[in-house]
């Protein structure tokens, strides 16, 4: 059994893993940190784990977790990589779900985070998570960041066609909806339910954090300068991604067969049949990623719907699918579920 | 006091009619058909409107409705070209909330609503019943083609800047998020609360039959050839419409001037300040669309948010407010609710 | 015009008395005080507002208060009784929508909120705010104590029961159902749709700060011992509270004739035809409290059916149902909205 | 492998099924039939199970089903009784999760469910499918009648008093809340979203069909007659039963203690700590019951909160409970997933 910990065991992403985690038959969560509840049994505040996780929250100690052969960071931004480093040298993998070591360019980092970063010699080791692109290279790592919600969904939905120079990659479009478990398990007058539920609003349209996490993934992808425009919505649901993608064409191409066969090794990422529209409720508690690709009126440009659960493809789900290849297991253990429906 | 009729009084936009009508201080709603529930009170099958409605549903005859002022369409597609003419022959006014009168070219409406066009010859009569572009004509009309509640809120984003030739009008891109009673009060099974719900989905990405009303619109905005890619959505709420709309501009422009000089004298269109964002609760159950325009970190793309509650501003508030203009009342007679927060 | 102040006006009571009031013929919204937004407009925080409300919020100022001719609290508990009597002794009209003079045991009120009562002289002399039982006290008072939410909805269905002894009263059972909005709109975990929606629990099983209130009302109308089992629940909307109550009958009677000569001439109590049920959707946004009455299988069981908006007849609308009373207009000015269906 | 068909799997507890059984290590899904899609792939109606199941729906065949081990009938009331007894002549272990099984006495089935019955002579041997009463029965069943959601949850509530003949029998109440999924998938205007979503209401107070079964049950277990007043609710959630038990107690007695201890070797039913409230989203999706104990003020009226996802321990979940005794598997295969929280 892997023995895994978790910082910041109180939040969604958090819990989140420790449901998947739960029924994963080859680890066992032995630490689970939270400052605001060390002391409480962590099926205490989370009741749907009683019976599942016998442990309690604890002070985040570095000790502890050194004694876990990974240890997962389900933390704000900003506290992975003031202890990533120290875990390291202790031998311990690290698989990072805030956006810490997730921009390359560390000035860039700091100026969408407001931070000096801590532990900018960490960075150019740093694996991407995204399995879909990275797959080697995370079986190798010691150190994950694990892509946003919003990265995880349009990446997988503009990277066929970029990977083959078939669009204008300098005007895209990303037009994102997201379901409010995205803010996270914060006291925040905004995200009450009385001001989300029954509504539906864009947000940060002049510049959102994962703005410059896309165009970096999306960048890699292409031979060409790539410009995003990226508007999220909040959608008033709890979970779900809806990216619906829009770009120009330069040329003719057989967009169906196009995504299939980019796809067709990757167990979570499905592409539908032509014609079909994505719906969240489908991948809702699941990591799949469905994508169903349009031609309107035949015309220049393609619509692409990419679909996810924020908090398994897009967080959790995606880093135990990376901790699953850097520990040689199988990629789908302990992540076979059906998505709840309805 | 003005004697209205209301044709397909069971549906959303009919009931909403009647919640406007029911307070609005000139009319008197004399005459509500259904075929379904001919012979029940309306409060009975409404019990919103108890003591506030003292008629029942009646069969629809021409003579009955031929003694009101005005008679409202709130029926399903394809039923008001069937009695318009006769009702116009004896006087009386039109207001069809339906699709029936809304595309000017006659072959093309046949093609999206599958079906051959019963009173064609009223087509070029009928007023488009949009007051910021149409008010002078709407005083004068017998026929009133209500708009789509798609139509309204894009077609309100996007006049400014074709107006005045400021964007790439070929490539335009809607993507427009609608509450689930825009579907109507129609039984089936895609429209139930746990297909609908906690989920979210784009419909008929490859053609919804609001494409040529709002493209003909549009056009009639525009010196320049007219494309679109419109894509609509289902949110999961009850209310609402919120449209992102992305354009690429020709030139630079101070674009919050340019749209509060647009619609500085329009009561029911709302500028929001720079930097803020529209929100669907903001306007629900009142007549009023909100706007807002970005341009993300100054680049060529213009991005417009425009919201609209679909029952009132895309519906039924829009047909009260066409028929305040037809009797000379104050445009906001019957519409100066405020919209329910939370 | 009557010159009103709130305060408190950032909470969902001090915005529901502005949308009242913004439409209200008679009153003229004079200040409205913010300790967190002072100096920001209203209607930027609530853009539901623009146009309809030209004041900025402004820190709570006696002397500003005191030249309106009546000031509401729309604050937390324990604010008002600092400010009553100040406000009274300057003759301006006092209404209160916290709990600070609901209850006349000034020990049963301390024990229940926690904190000492600042002005236990002017519980007696506050009129609790009740017009359907209390309308000619209203009319007379200077200051009101606006009833709770679940105490109007559980009152109004007990009370033609115990004002004519018909039930056991020992032995009352109030199982009721409260939209989110009922939290209030402050930045706490326990509200955040993610917690909130898609979910439904009973809290506060041991005793609700609403249980005092309500057995005292209950008391009053009841010449025999009155005790009460109340189990409060959270329902995933945003407005409505639905009681469900029962009581075992003495008697035979016909129940359907005694709650609509009950409440025959009262404008804002709807008592449903026999054999319907209540449906909070139907009352959302109107100050009605609508009442179904039941008696499954002839038994001796009576099932009442009582359903409010929380934040209408819940709290603003009954506080200027209150006002209009105190002030001598007629008890429905510009309460005459019909819910917003669907 | 147990090869196992589905008799109407197109509506919710059929689709539940099927994830259910997706991931059953013991079974394999070999026959689906639904009159309505016959031919249509299943993973084509139903998007969330592609790759998870590979058969098409195919119209019901007496002869296919009869090369099943086990059929489940996911159908409408009045469909099952017309198939078991050929199923069972033919050595197919049948569980019907509709209605036809569940009364004992045939006039009162025939009563409430305004049919004749079509197989009387096989009820006597139906066993009632609630494992925590039946346990032993099942294990040697061929015939399992399935408990209905609200059934399930009272009756798990309500058991450890009544066996213990602790509270007044004859005056029982139970106040039941339940998403909209319980209506079933079928194309009803009273379960549209715009209907049914932020909206709370009774309904059939004056009588549900499940109160006979639910009176069976209780009655079963007491050695006093049995009275109970039954109200339903509609909540607007999809997934979920809350069910609000009371009763007086005859006599003191430690409430937390007893049903610890009824429930102690219970897997799928959880007795939550003392003071604690059971709230639904802490069961979605999962097999359990999760029980509170209250007695407010120390009075002589006990209040039980008992939860349960209405698709899986309230129908398809308990199915497949059954079916694991039936087939001598674990009680537990294919039925420990954690509920989805957020």
């Amino acid at each position: 059994m892997i023995r895994a910990g978790i910082v910041g065991g109180t939040g969604y992403t958090g819990v989140e893993l420790l449901r998947i985690l739960a029924l994963h038959p080859e680890v066992d969560v032995a630490v689970v940190t939270s400052r605001a509840d060390a002391g409480q049994r962590v099926d205490d505040l989370y009741p749907s784990l009683r019976g599942l996780c016998d442990v309690a929250f604890s002070l985040p100690d570095i000790d502890n977790l050194a004694a876990c052969e990974v240890v997962f960071f389900a933390t704000p931004n900003g506290t992975a990589m003031h202890m990533a480093a120290d875990l390291l040298a202790r031998g311990v993998k690290v698989i990072d779900l805030s956006a810490d070591f997730r921009i390359k360019d560390v000035q860039e980092w700091e100026k969408w985070y407001g931070m000096s970063h801590a532990s900018p010699e960490l960075i150019a080791e740093a694996v991407y998570g995204l399995p879909e692109i990275n797959r080697d290279a995370i079986k190798q790592a010691r150190l994950i960041a694990c892509p946003g919600c919003y990265p995880t969904a349009v990446q997988l939905g503009f990277l066929p066609l970029l990977e083959q120079g078939l669009i204008d990659s300098e005007h895209l479009i990303a037009d994102v909806k997201s379901g409010v478990s995205g803010a996270g398990r914060k006291a925040e007058i905004s995200s009450l339910m009385s001001e989300t539920g029954e509504s539906f609003k864009a947000y940060a349209v002049s510049g959102h954090r994962h703005l410059p996490e896309i165009k970096q993934g999306l960048q890699l992808a292409s031979s060409e300068n790539v410009g995003l425009t990226f508007v999220p919505h909040l959608t008033p649901m709890i979970r779900g991604i809806h990216a619906t993608l829009y770009a120009r064409l330069k040329q003719g191409v057989d967009l169906q067969a196009l995504f299939e066969q980019r796809y067709q090794s990757e167990y979570f990422v499905d592409v539908l049949p032509a014609g079909k529209h994505a719906d969240t409720r489908n991948v809702r508690g699941s990591n799949r990623c469905q994508i169903a690709v349009h031609q309107p009126q035949d015309g220049d440009t393609v619509v692409i719907l990419s679909v996810i659960d924020n908090l398994v493809k897009g967080a959790s789900g995606q880093a135990v699918q990376a901790m699953n290849l850097m520990f040689d297991l199988s990629e789908q253990q302990g992540l076979q579920t059906v998505a709840l429906y309805p």
